[in-house]
């Protein structure tokens, strides 16, 4: 029987940190996305309304790559009554040539978390202003925190500004963030958040919209993390018709899953309009941004190519 | 961390075998099927034609088992020429209540092999007469050896007779079976095959097919196992027609990848057709054989039900 590497959460978290290189993996991902080479089936979604709770499977087979990653993510949202959190799971690495057993990285949705901050970093270095400075969050949970370290990997953030429901909760993030050396204010106007900032990103479970097209500026850019179900919403529909350029990580996903869902069935956009993807943009197929005035969004579902390439990534460096 | 369970694949053979309880496992799985409860999403199937290779995803989440099991199934058809078995894959089993990775079955199919089996010894026992002691397999693989095994333990099998395309495995088997007590013999004419036989199971990869209806006599069962895919096809569509009863393991998956695809392409049979499933069968839902000269179909395409109950017999076992 060959080796397989089974890795657990606290070996992953020892050695697989948020930094440049794995905001460069991801972004080699969303590029080799837009090669069309890549097998992407749509996401196996399980939902399970007698356990509140829902499993997504997601995969993605890469050409090149010695592996490719299959994703088990549980969401289980009773579970913090338990004091487990909501979300766990666990990544099966498979041998690209054999499709045997590699590794199994028992992360608990470590690994998803990086890589879905990873995105949001690499969406920002091709879509925001390169002086983009200021930054708003809204939302205050743990992609909150790890969305605002993408940032500083690739924008030189100086101050950032918290808007979250959960007012004691934004105030617990700005003052844990203005410690780690960036000054970090928490906001209970929205739209006060949204005026002050270059960067936004939204990364809630919104149902329904937490910012409105009318608050935009020129230059501004937003990244929507939030929405990967298709019950979630976080912009205001009519930001998507108001921005100059509209980016999917996976135009298949978010017309049915992301902030685009609400957009289509709000009758703003039409069904088969044509926008660019994030690997498009990185693979010099679509122009980005081309002026600081523009407005620019990213709606970012999370895509299998994504948790293939944080695998590969993470056993290449425990190889 | 909680403790996972990581059970290789010899600890797997060694403490599972095909036996009457697990037959009971699986019985009771399909059961409750038939009760409208269980969640099973349809399979998440990947083709990846770069690496003459695929891979499936199957889940059922079953109301009242502790676990539910997320099935990874790759097969890589070069593997052979490497010394390597097509298939491999694991179990990973989640908590019902909590969606925690409970288990990891590092099975490389083992179980799934084993499951496959008992599904077709619990079709035999709801719908193969009772009497029925001949039976004839088409196909020579891991998969006929398993299913004759099962066949004896639900039926009192006296002989067996193996039709398979490659004639020298087939002989293979006949003396391996024979040499396990059943007396069996190989036979080149397929016709020949079937006209001997009570019960016929076919567990081929076949792509066009290899029994013609017009062979099938009053009494018979023929249990379909190899067709899992839209290309496969082992029974001459007629047959489906000229059945008294056809029963689907899970009609939504028999319409798309079982025998029952080539009836409804033949325009042989309506596609609103209402069939019985096996769980309804088992459930007193629905009748099954109710003559002796009868001829009765089933059309097994392999469901998440199944791995997830024999995921959870696993882990009552080890536990």
């Amino acid at each position: 029987m060959s080796e397989i590497l089974i890795l657990t959460e606290t070996q992953l978290r020892e050695r697989i940190p948020l930094d440049a290189s794995l905001i460069d993996v991801i972004e080699a991902a969303f590029a080799t996305l837009a090669g069309g080479e890549v097998v992407m089936p749509p996401i196996l979604s399980m939902h399970l309304p007698q356990a509140n709770g829902e499993v997504d499977v997601k995969t993605a087979f890469v050409p090149g790559l010695p592996g490719f990653a299959v994703k088990i993510s549980p969401g289980f949202f009773d579970n913090p009554s338990k004091g487990l959190p909501s979300t766990s799971g666990l990544m099966v690495v498979l041998s690209s040539a054999t499709g045997r057993v590699q590794a199994v990285l028992l992360d608990n949705g470590y690994l998803t978390d990086l890589r879905t901050a990873a995105a949001g970093g690499v969406a920002v270095r091709h879509l925001a202003r390169a002086d983009a400075s200021r930054a708003t969050i809204f939302g205050a949970g743990l992609q909150a925190r790890l969305q605002l370290q993408a940032l500083r990997l690739v924008r030189p953030i100086t101050e950032a500004t918290i808007w979250a429901r959960d007012p004691v909760k934004a105030r617990a993030l700005a003052v844990e963030m203005s410690a780690e050396g960036l000054p970090t204010r928490a906001e209970a106007d929205p739209e006060t958040a949204v005026a002050t900032a270059d960067i936004i990103v939204t990364t809630t479970p919104a149902t329904t919209p937490i910012l409105r097209a009318d608050w935009l500026r020129p230059g501004q850019h937003v990244t929507a993390m939030g929405s990967d179900q298709p019950g979630k919403n976080e912009l205001d529909p009519r930001a998507l018709d108001r921005a100059d350029i509209y980016v999917a990580d996976r135009l298949s996903q978010t017309r049915d899953l992301g902030e685009l869902r609400a957009a289509l069935a709000a009758g703003l956009i039409a069904r088969d309009a044509a926008f660019p993807e994030l690997g498009q943009i990185i693979a010099g197929q679509h122009p980005g941004r081309s002026s600081p005035d523009q407005i620019t969004i990213a709606d970012l579902t999370g895509t299998g190519v994504q948790d293939t390439a944080i695998a590969s990534h993470t056993l290449s460096l425990f190889a």
